[in-house]
């Protein structure tokens, strides 16, 4: 186990880590992880679940606890929602990924969700890293809004540490002074964390840019950089949404991109093949 | 007590909150804390209590449990760490602030620390929030290392809602570009707060500045600027410390700058005064 | 004329600019420019010259006049590189871009340069924006390190508001709080700024990664974002360089680069075409 | 000459540099600047000569030429300010101080003014920065945005290799990811400048907060960081200025604030004070 620490990376040489998340594997193949930001009501997430499986999502995302600015904001459907998750797996078969923001959650998480979401406000939450650590669940962490490489490593190295190597990075776009974009979306990160460790990392262009308008051309990108997959948010009627609606595609844009996506993938592999 | 949410403010007065901690208040005078970054054993932390309790300390500051980057850092000394601040406390009579990153240590640091310190890392940990805002102990929110203001007084409102009402702001400051300096204090929100907020405020300029030469200067300057406090680390021998070395002011230095404080904080009172 | 400007782009429709820089046209197929960082000799830049024309680049880029942080670090050949790069454009038929910081040498640059580089750092000098507006030549303008897309299109309406309409922005990273790279590259940028304006934009990824290592992968996904080209630094033997050592390729490292690109360029293509 | 570079600050004892403008002294007592953001007609301009005058300033500051974001905002009235602030001198007596952005201009602001000011913009507008350091006037060299201390400091340095030993550097606000003040105040900045130079370094805390609100205690502040001085903008009636109007005191504001500020300053130099 200990050769999976990332500190154990002096090593010369490494083997790729591949996480197993239900059927699906992320760190071989390119992973499609799509859904709502929030679950808001069974039809919507049901609606979000069959659509997405069929355009080709492998995992569907949906938080059910909501990490939000003000305390008066809408904070998420808590248990409800994992309900609501937990029956659109049952439905589509695909294995979900929700955020965990609790110590005290993780048992009751982990019965309904196949991957715990750690977010950026609580990369660097020690105590819950070490808890998820202890845990065998593969866990999405995602970079802290400022994190340097080095710090969300680190991080990671929290979990892998306390005995769980199953993580998955996830870059989401960087506090810059840039406001066209919400966040600034840093796909350079992508070939670093590949330089310097056996971890599998993805991409986020919702949250990283805030605009859907955005979203096609960095998820094509992120192929490009070297991304192991991308996480997108997708609604049935964005305007209706309850959070993050200038950010949502729509389930007819989602497909289009998912062509885009594999047909990029398989453009990268002939464009990297070695030349005879 | 809605009266007292940050939320209210928007009615056009407000009363300045006092905090109690143990017999001391802050938000009335003000307010020295100083203590070692790290509880590291019971001669440091008793040899430290009593220096600065002499040269007219309010509080006594000391981690036990510390959030560091890399998992094989010390990690601090946890509870027992807490009792002997506890023990500190029993001999000196200064009430003790010290970091709480856990909310399953909520009890047991309620019984040994007079207020609770959500350092920066956390200031967007909102289920921690909640739980210290179900208490009663005074909180001492440092604010995040990118935080806007806005963000840094909705973490407050988290704990206000809760129903505690007794929190007070730390500016530690934010991460820029600048090297020379660890962070870079940014002394401007201190009015800034008083403009928008009923909460008192304070500085810490050891790990602002990084730099134990600026830490008077910073203290001078924050006086000025209108801090209810400033919150400083010593230690008997900075250059054995176990960490945050280059910040770290020895006895006899904090001996002076508190004298010089205090004449400033007497400065203040005659510049501010109404002219007759 | 007017029509032009970016602030007649509140019309709901434009047109894209074309840039022509001697026979080449940027905005219209994919642009390669590449060259050294310095033109520190003739048998460096020439050498440089002919690999990179033969390996499929479309303009030649080396700075004459180079901006250094400090006065006593190498400031650049002046004239004379000058005349190197003129030789090089008279044996490779390659059009020249360079830097250009002094209002007094545009005459003598004009003599000898195709296409004017404005630098991060001179983003905002608005002066030189004005005289560089006033000749038609084309002009390649950075990005500043901290500029904002909208502070970045003022630039250009400088230049474009004293009648020259001949302007392609340039992303080259960001500063951000990265330390693995040099600075941020911020490819989100390039279809925000297809989005908003007519003008063309080609990416820099040499001096936003400031490492050989990520170059490759940063090309292919500016391709993906949408960029109308590229520009590289490049040298015989970077460990010899005078600046710029850890982001130069080779001549062999480009060449293999610009068939990946290509191939990148014609997978594109077929990516986006309409589907029947 | 070159015992004043920078550069040569490697030896361990350094000398305070004292600049001259007019029959003021910078670096030795406390400097007070005044004046308009922009020089906006002759009877504006006099009105605050004379109240600024009065209050007790010791330079007049105003703008002739002013760097905007957008081509299409008002540029300053250029030569005909600099008559303005010429007669405004001749008036009252105080000596000038205006941007200069122009290498050609340096003859005609020579003429007029007293001191050049090279403001964040062309920080690193290196032919400017030689230019006025072959010239024998005072320069005020503010602070790049962005700008480390270690990149400003150079900037300096390149006035002086040219010859010119007369540098001020003056801190205005770096840009972070706070929104309720205009930029950040980086007092720590002032100490660090001590450290390590002999030049004198003040303050501009209307740019840097962009509120009225906060001047009085960011002035404040700044003496009690150590600053030689501060630069405030003034106006007869600041909801009627041209540019800036958030952070413009009324004359009446600034006549209060010169009194504070004096007592501050003999209150310092009280705390300081050798204890016997």
């Amino acid at each position: 186990m200990d050769d999976l620490k990332l500190s154990s990376l002096k090593k010369t040489n490494f083997k790729r880590t591949v996480v197993s998340v239900g059927e699906h594997s992320i760190g071989s193949g390119f992973t499609l992880i799509a859904g709502p930001c929030t679950v808001e009501n069974e039809t919507q997430t049901l609606t979000i679940a069959h659509a997405v499986k069929k355009a080709g999502a492998n995992i569907l995302r949906g938080g059910a606890f909501k990490p939000r600015t003000s305390p008066y904001s809408f904070q998420g459907l808590g248990s409800e929602g994992l309900e609501i998750l937990s029956q659109a797996r049952k439905e589509t078969g695909l294995p979900i990924v929700t955020e965990i923001m609790d110590t005290r959650h993780i048992a009751m998480v982990s019965e309904y969700a196949d991957m715990f979401q750690i977010g950026s406000r609580n990369m660097q939450n020690f105590t819950l890293l070490k808890e998820v650590g202890k845990t065998d669940k593969p866990v999405l962490l995602k970079r802290g809004m400022n994190a340097t490489l080095e710090e969300w490593i680190n991080c990671a190295e929290y979990i892998l540490s306390e005995g769980n190597p199953h993580v998955v990075l996830c870059e989401r776009g960087i506090r810059t002074f840039e406001t066209y974009t919400r966040n600034t979306l840093d796909l350079s990160i992508i070939p670093a964390v590949k330089e310097i460790t056996h971890l599998p990392v993805i991409v986020d262009p919702s949250h990283a840019t805030g605009r859907a308008s955005l979203v096609e051309r960095m998820c094509l990108a992120a192929v490009a950089a070297g991304s192991d997959g991308i996480m997108i948010e997708v609604h049935p009627n964005p305007k209706e949404a309850l959070c993050d609606r200038d950010q949502l595609l729509t389930l007819a844009e989602f497909d289009g991109l998912v062509q885009k996506i594999q047909k990029m993938y398989r453009a990268m592999n002939d464009i990297l093949a070695p030349s005879v």
